[in-house]
C-alpha cells in the first residue's frame, strides 16, 4: 500500500495535483482532497451508484451483511478489555486519573479485517453517562488520531509531537467517548488481504462498524443498554445516518443484540457532495476571496454542480488558485508554514497551532507511542491523519449522491438527529447544507434564533428546530467546529446528548 | 449640552431605540448609531442636500469658507508648541521616548471654535519620515480617543482604565502622526457657542480641518512641504475625500500655503451609504446570521434601498434582533458583557478586549489625564468616544450620497488613493464597497491578487490595482481594521505610504 505522506513527494506547485495536495494537507478531515479531483465522481460511473438514494438497498445490503457475515476471530491482532487497557501514553501529564483503552476487534474472517478503537471513560461517574461513538470522515481519516487527539478526546498533543497535553474541552466529561478508525485501511485499522481496501465503500464500512460494535458491547457488557449517541462530522455525515440505520433496522430483528441508539448529531455534513461543492465557489465570492472575474467564468463555463467539462474545472480550478494559500476548511484560520515539530514544544500554550497535523503524525509513528496504544506495529507504511490516495470519493463505493433519504427514514424511527455546520468552511458551506435541510420539508417547530454556550452569554451560532431534526450553526468555525470553537462545540454535544434547547444567547445589550 | 454616555440611560430593550444604542456602543467608531435612525436620512430632507454629489460646489463652499474665515485667535484655549509639550501621560511606561504634544488650534473666532490635536513624532528619525493626519469618523467620533488610543498610537490603555500599554503595531514607528478630533463638539473640541453643532456638516468640517492644518504648520514648521497623507475610517470617506479636494483646490492658489498632500487611504469608507445600509442585510443573510424567513421579509416589503415606509423599517427591525447580540462592526468578534473596568488591570495581556472603550472613557475623564493632554477642564459633559446623540447621519449637514464624484476629481489631481476594507463589517460591508469602486469604471492596472504582511505569509487579504486607486480587503478584520488585524493594517499602511504594492501571499502549500 502507498505512504499517504504527502511530505514525501516533491512538490509540484500550480497544478492540479498541487491543489489537490494542498487541500488535503490543510486539514486533514476532509470532505474531499481536491476541488479538481471531481471528475470521476462527477461522472458518476454507474458501478459506484448502487445505491442512489435507494435506502431500502442500502439497508437490505447491510442487514444482510450484519447477518451473513456474523463476527468472527480473524487472521489480525485482536485483543481482550485487559489487554486493551492504557497503563499510560508517552507524554502523558502525571496524574491523570483516566480509564483508557485502545486496540482491536476483528470484522471478517477471510480478510483479517482489524478496526481499531481508542476509549475514554467518562471521568467521573461512567456507569450514570451515556456511551457515544465519534467518527471521523475523509473518507480515509482517522477518528482516532483527528477526533480523539486533536478535537474533544482528554489529551492534545503538544509542538513537540511527544507530549500531550489536557484538553480543557473534552467530551469525556460528559460522556464516555469511543473512538473508532474506520473503514479498514484507516488510522491504526487494517486488513490481513489489502485487496479488501479497493472494493471499500459505505456500505461495507456501514456492515463492518455494526459488527465491531456488536463485539465491542460483548468486551464492555455494561455499556449494553446504555444510552447510545453517535457524533461525528464531514463525510461522517454517510457513515452516521447509514451505521444508524443499520442499528435502527437491527433492533427489530428479535435474536438481535439491540443498541440503545438515541441519537446521532453531525457537524458539517457531506448530505449532497455535488451541491456542496458547487456552492464552494459562491461561498467564496461572497466573501470576497475569490474575484468578479473568476466567478463570472464559472458562471459562464460551468453549466451545473456536475458539470466536469474542461473548461469547467479550468475555471474552477483557477478561481480556487486565485484565492491565495487559504484553508477551504476555514477561510479565517492561520496557515501552516512550518511542518517541522518544534525542538522543545509549548508547554500547552499553543494547542491551536495550524501545523498541529504535524505533531500528531510525529506522535503517533512513535514506536513507543504505537506499543503503548497496542497498534499494530507491522504496518510498512507510517500513521497519517487521513488516508487519502487509499480512499477518497473518487475510489469510494456506493456513496450515495444524497443522504436525505436516510436522514428522512431515521427521522421516522424518532432517533434524534442534530445537524450543525461551523460557517466558516467552504468545503461543505453552511449556506449548502441549510439548503439540503430545507429540502426536507420538515415542520418549524422553534423558528431561526441565536444560541449561546451558557444562558445569557455571546452568540455562538443559530438553531431552528423542526419537528423530528435540529439545525445548527457554529458562528465562527470551520469545518471542525471542536478545533475552532472547542467551547461552543461542547455545548453543543451537552445540549445534544441531553436532548435539551440550546441555551439562549446574551439579550441584546444597551 | 447633552451627555452622551448611554450608561446613564435606563436600559430599553427590544426597542428601536434600544437597537441604536446598543450598535452605537458595540463599536464606537460607527457609521450611523442604527440600522433603525435612517428615516429622516432617507427621506433625504432638501436642507440637507445642497452638494448632493455636486463636487464643484461643494469644493466652492469650502475654498470660500477657508479665504473668508481666515484662522485668528478665538475665545477658546489656544496653546503653542511648548505649551502643547505633553510632559509624560498618567500611567505611560516608563522610559518612553516619545516626542508627544496635544492642544488646541483655534479656527474661528466668531464662535470660538477650538480643535484638538494630538501630535506623535515618528519614534525614529522623524526629519526623514512623513506626516501623516488620522481621521475617525462617526460623525460625532474622536480620533485622538479611538484612532490614537485603541488603533494605531504609541499605547494602548489596559484594563484598568489607568495604565498605558505600548501598542507593538504602532504606527508611529513609520510615521509622523497627528490626530484631529473634528468636527468641534467631538472628543475634546469645542465650540464656545455650541450653537454650531446644531449647524455642522460635511463642508464646515472640511473648512474648519483646512483651517486647522494651516494654522498647525504655522506651529511645527518644520513640517511644511513634508510629504503628507490623510489615514482613516468609515464616514472619514467623507471626511477626507472633501479635506482632501480642499487642499488640491487651494494648492493652485499662488498665494496660498502649499500642502504636499501625496494621498489619501480609507478604511471600510462611507461612500454611498445608502447602498451600504441595504447591502448590510444582504451581508448577514449570507453568511446566515439572519433567518430565510427575516430575508425574504425584507425582499418583499423593502422596495428600494431608501424606502423608509413603516413596513421595511419594522421588517430591518425584525432582521436585525433576530442576529441577537452580535456587533455590525465585526460579525464574529467577541462581545462585551462587563463595562466595569477592572480594579487590578491585565497587565497589558488583554489589549483585544471587546470592552476596550470603556477602558477609554474612564482614562480620558480622570482630570489627571486631561490636565496632562492640555485638555478643557471646563466642559459641561464627559469625554465620550463618540458624541453620536449631537453628531449622527440625521443630523449632519452637507452628506453628499455619493462620494464616487469626490473620488474621480481626486484620481485627475494625481493623488495616491487607496481603499481598503475589513471584510467582516456588516455596516460598510466590502461587497458594497467593491461595487462602488467598480461604479467609478477604472482600467484594471493589476488584477485580483492575495497580498500579505510580509513577503511568502499568510493571506492578509486581496489587491486589485486599477489605474488611479487601489482597493484592497483586508482578510479577518471588521470595520475597525487597526483594532482586529493590527498587524495586517499596520502592513497595508506601510505600503500606501511607500507607494509600494502589497507583498505577495505565501505559495500554495503541497
Amino acid at each position: 500500500m502507498e505512504s499517504d505522506n504527502s511530505r514525501t513527494r516533491a512538490p509540484n506547485r500550480r497544478t492540479r495535483k498541487s491543489i489537490s495536495r494542498k487541500i488535503g494537507r490543510s486539514l486533514p478531515i476532509n470532505a474531499r482532497p481536491s476541488p479538481t479531483e471531481h471528475s470521476p465522481f462527477l461522472l458518476a460511473p454507474a458501478g459506484k451508484m448502487a445505491l442512489r438514494g435507494a435506502l431500502c438497498l442500502s439497508v437490505a445490503i447491510a442487514v444482510f451483511s450484519a447477518v451473513s457475515r456474523r463476527p468472527v476471530a480473524a487472521a489480525g491482532l485482536d485483543g481482550s478489555r485487559e489487554a486493551d487497557r492504557i497503563i499510560a501514553l508517552p507524554g502523558q501529564p502525571p496524574n491523570t486519573l483516566l480509564h483508557q483503552y485502545s486496540g482491536y476487534i476483528n470484522v471478517d474472517q477471510v480478510t483479517g479485517k482489524s478496526l481499531f478503537y481508542y476509549f475514554v471513560e467518562a471521568s467521573v461517574d461512567p456507569a450514570r453517562k451515556p456511551l457515544v461513538l465519534w467518527l471521523n470522515g475523509g473518507p480515509g481519516c482517522s477518528s482516532f488520531g483527528i477526533g480523539a487527539f486533536r478535537e474533544i478526546g482528554p489529551f492534545l498533543i503538544d509542538t513537540d509531537g511527544k507530549t500531550l497535553c489536557r484538553n480543557r474541552h473534552a467530551w469525556t466529561t460528559a460522556a464516555n467517548m469511543l473512538f473508532l478508525d474506520s473503514p479498514v485501511g484507516v488510522g491504526f485499522s487494517y486488513a490481513v488481504n489489502e485487496e479488501v481496501y479497493k472494493t471499500m465503500g459505505d456500505n461495507m464500512t456501514a456492515t463492518d462498524s455494526y459488527a465491531f460494535l456488536l463485539r465491542w458491547f460483548e468486551r464492555f457488557p455494561e455499556y449494553k443498554g446504555r444510552e447510545f449517541f453517535i457524533v461525528g462530522e464531514s463525510y461522517a455525515g454517510h457513515y452516521i445516518p447509514e451505521l444508524a440505520v443499520v442499528i435502527q433496522i437491527n433492533n427489530k430483528n428479535p435474536n438481535a443484540h439491540i443498541i440503545n441508539l438515541k441519537g446521532i448529531a453531525i457537524g458539517n455534513a457531506i448530505l449532497e457532495y455535488l451541491e456542496e461543492q458547487a456552492e464552494l465557489y459562491e461561498y467564496l465570492w461572497q466573501r470576497t476571496l475569490i474575484s468578479d472575474s473568476a466567478h463570472e467564468t464559472i458562471r459562464q463555463h460551468c453549466k451545473s454542480a456536475d458539470d466536469a467539462s474542461a473548461v469547467c474545472q479550468a475555471a474552477r480550478d483557477t478561481a480556487w488558485l486565485n484565492t491565495g494559500d487559504i484553508s477551504a476548511y476555514n477561510i479565517y484560520a492561520a496557515t501552516c508554514h512550518d511542518k517541522k515539530v518544534s525542538a522543545t514544544g509549548s508547554r500547552c500554550t499553543d494547542l491551536a497551532n495550524p501545523c498541529a497535523e504535524y505533531f500528531s503524525e510525529a506522535y503517533f509513528n512513535n514506536p513507543m507511542v504505537k506499543k503503548a496504544l497496542h497498534a499494530n506495529t507491522a504496518l510498512k507504511y507510517p500513521w497519517v491523519g487521513c488516508r487519502t490516495t487509499t480512499y477518497n470519493l473518487r475510489r469510494f463505493g456506493d456513496s450515495p449522491p444524497s443522504m436525505l433519504p436516510h436522514i428522512k427514514a431515521l427521522i421516522s424511527t424518532g432517533t434524534r438527529i442534530w445537524l450543525y455546520s461551523g460557517d466558516l468552511d467552504a468545503m461543505v458551506p453552511v449556506t449548502a447544507s441549510k439548503r439540503s435541510v430545507e429540502k426536507l420539508k420538515l415542520a418549524v417547530a422553534k423558528d431561526w434564533r441565536p444560541w449561546s454556550t451558557a444562558s445569557g452569554k455571546d452568540v455562538a451560532g443559530y438553531v431552528i428546530e423542526y419537528k423530528g431534526l435540529v439545525f445548527a450553526t457554529v458562528r465562527g468555525s470551520g469545518h471542525t467546529v471542536p478545533i475552532d470553537q472547542p467551547e461552543r462545540g461542547r455545548a453543543l454535544f451537552m445540549s445534544f446528548i441531553k436532548g435539551h434547547e440550546l441555551p439562549s444567547s446574551a439579550p441584546q445589550t444597551d
